[in-house]
């Protein structure tokens, strides 16, 4: 049976992509991680469990700490301000933690190499405004050759948002029966349920549902 | 200026790769990092530091909990004996941690990214007995090029001993003045200094040394 492990942080993106995976695999044959690496909003790790239970699939949490070690991402680090702009020198958000997302699938892989899982399933989009690098195919294409090699596993990489706009995200959760789902998630930059409402990551999806035509149960919920 | 980064471990193989940096790029440009990712013999992370204090370079350690939480390997679980012998079904020794080197990488290409720092110089040699898939070359070269795209730098991933022999890593320690380093440094299975001299860590770096026909400044100090 080919099971799949999901990269899940209790966002929007990556629940669309738990039911992408349940849709797919079968949710006997779909497990999740979350990566619990020192992020202001604690919150972020009880909706992952939570949007987890609610849809039936495991749900293991993984520490790491070396990104407060490397310091000075606005994610973690309480004297940088999220909100503050972009680093004026790479033109990047001041959110961006170097090979962020590198690091998260190695480490998704190890935990399914050691479990024989072959398919890991993420919610990195090259349409994300953030622009981070690490989201992009060619870059998730050059990092599934190299945790293929690295393990000597057949890892397949799925990103079922990688071409999609906020818009068509949000008919594809719609599609999938995970809209439910969307109620126990979380967006807000600033860490507020109910979402705060202006932060750019709550705008984004407000502007996303919006343009699907579709209700956020996030926000009809409170 | 050509900056480096090394990836410190405090054995035989990344010291002599620390004065091979030296050699290339000055000590002035090089930096070291070593990771505590929870192993059991914590005088590795005391002869990181020393060896790099020998050198006159910095060492930063950098926490890894990860691992420990992955679980399942032997020289972090002290539930399994590193003597055993190789795991019966992959073939691969019951010490590897899936993509381990993969990490290593990436978080020091993270900590190279943060400080402009474009070398990153490691230890893995294809011709390692142990047969780690992530030590290989073809492995190395799809790393790089990942986090090239992911992190967007141009950098550089160097292995001066991929190819070389444990012979010939040893007479290359000693033409880069690196022998009076290897009395710090660190290698046998069972944490032991004096080395135990009988497990597979201590007989290899031995059987190098013998044919190199070069006295290991490690055995001779004790």
């Amino acid at each position: 049976m080919d099971k799949a492990l999901v990269v899940l942080s209790g966002g929007q993106d990556s629940t669309t992509c738990l039911y992408w995976a349940i849709d797919r695999f079968g949710a006997d044959a779909v497990d999740s991680v979350t990566f619990d690496y020192g992020q202001r909003h604690r919150v972020e790790l009880e909706c992952a469990k939570a949007v987890a239970a609610f849809a039936g699939v495991g749900n293991t949490c993984l520490p790491i700490d070396t990104f407060a070690a490397l310091g000075g991402d606005a994610l973690t680090d309480s004297d940088i301000d999220v909100e503050s702009g972009t680093d004026t020198e790479t033109g990047l958000p001041n959110t961006f933690v170097p090979g962020r997302n590198l690091i998260f699938l190695t480490y998704a892989a190890a935990y399914a190499y050691q479990r024989k899982i072959d398919h890991l399933v993420t919610g990195v989009a090259q349409t994300d405004y953030s622009g981070y690098p690490d989201c992009r195919e060619a870059t998730i294409s050059a990092l599934q050759q190299s945790l293929r090699l690295g393990m000597e596993s057949d890892v397949t990489i799925h990103t079922p948002l990688m071409h999609l706009s906020k818009r068509e995200t949000v008919l594809l959760a719609r599609d999938l029966g995970a809209l439910p789902a969307m109620a126990l998630t979380h967006t807000c930059y600033n860490g507020a349920r109910p979402p705060c409402g202006n932060c750019a990551a709550c705008e984004l999806r407000a502007r996303g549902f919006a343009e699907a035509g579709v209700d956020d149960p996030l926000v009809v919920a409170q």
